[in-house]
């Protein structure tokens, strides 16, 4: 299983994935979910993915080569960031028509795909596997794919349109680690990109979250101990006899 | 969909069960899943029940029905709750013998059955829709069933075997709480029963939570605004640029 959330806020845009990819419960590996395809200066075009690794890895492949094999449309020439959602959209319907069918196995994936391209402000889409999809708007900020119930009501609680990235980040993590604790298929490191709107073209936050890294700890500890406090004092059902 | 949780603690136990029952987005009722059956003195069982509503009722009919028509061992006889789980499995299996069969059409249910019988302490068990079952311990004592995901995180957080009741209802409340926010399918009311063991037997603390609810509403409020400030002093990621 996979666990991405990506957010489309006033600030700019906070993106994430784990790297953990299972093939049953006795085949774990780490594959980065994160595929970056920037060019300084113009765009900066953030794919994270879910479901098959088989797929996705084509996907990534496919979308890098025609890059440089073919004279079509690519991520590095698309003039928008609509245009690039078709374009992956298009790519994962031409390696769905030709994918294994084979009963009982999923081979399909859904993706998140953030960025800013110069002339536009940051955008956001989720990617369904039918290669269709759908844009972040100010009402909705925010995409999961992947296991993403047990760290949905944290974002729910929190999250706006105007909350600032430093914060999104933070939940964001506090998202993971509740993830993390309630479910075996989802595990650390995780990727973390912050893109500040038109700041992000000349630069960006990328930062992977190992297990002990020193923010993790921090936040984790404060939030288990903070959380812990006010449940401590919230008052007692005053029927119990 | 349906939520229900169960927790069998030093105490005794906690149950708790949502109340709406949906066929499609568009066919939306209100449907107890708290199934009780006490006898004054000697036992206090109790079924919560989640998946068809077709077959869940049929089950706790034919476990009523039993009682009055045949001589066989009931709910209010056997004289042990692994037995009440072993004959509520197997009428399950009964049941689901003569389910209609229909591509793509889930006609199952899975139960949890907690309770006390003289002299026994309390006991919980889950009991999967095949009719085989599984029972709490100290180290897992608590059970979910149906959309159990938005709500695990809380738990998992604060529930240990030590926890007392009145915190533990405390703490189902917010696992409701932020179920009901993140998925239209669970909805108020709530049905919650607290056994303290022993006392039990004469007396028990079954509470109708609605909308609007004194507690739940003061629960709520002090609950999202700890969690906020909580929220508000972590520290900020300290390597955005």
């Amino acid at each position: 299983m996979t666990y991405c959330v990506a957010m489309n806020l006033a600030e700019g845009l906070v993106m994430a994935s784990d790297t953990r990819s299972n093939a049953g419960m006795d085949n774990i590996s780490t594959f980065c979910k994160m595929h970056r395809f920037d060019i300084e200066g113009d765009r900066r075009i953030t794919l994270l993915s879910a479901g098959s690794l088989a797929t996705t890895q084509d996907l990534v492949n496919r979308l890098r080569l025609e890059v440089e094999r073919t004279s079509k449309e690519t991520l590095s020439s698309v003039p928008t960031m609509f245009e690039a959602a078709f374009l992956v959209g298009n790519t994962l319907r031409e390696i769905m028509k030709n994918s294994p069918k084979v009963e009982g196995v999923d081979f399909s994936a859904t993706f998140l795909l953030g960025g800013q391209i110069q002339g536009e402000g940051t955008r956001l889409f989720l990617i369904y596997p039918e290669g269709n999809f759908i844009e972040a708007t100010q009402e909705t900020p925010f995409f999961q794919i992947g296991e993403s119930k047990y760290g949905k009501p944290i974002i729910d609680r929190v999250l706006t349109y105007e909350t600032t990235l430093a914060q999104a980040l933070t939940c964001t993590l506090i998202s993971y680690d509740s993830t993390v604790k309630s479910n075996l298929s989802v595990g650390l490191p995780i990727d973390t990109l912050v893109q500040y709107k038109d700041r992000c073209l000349n630069n960006n936050n990328y930062e992977r979250i190992e297990e002990g890294h020193e923010y993790l700890v921090k936040v984790r500890e404060s939030w288990a101990n903070g959380l812990s406090n006010v449940f401590n004092e919230l008052p007692k059902p005053h029927w119990l006899k």
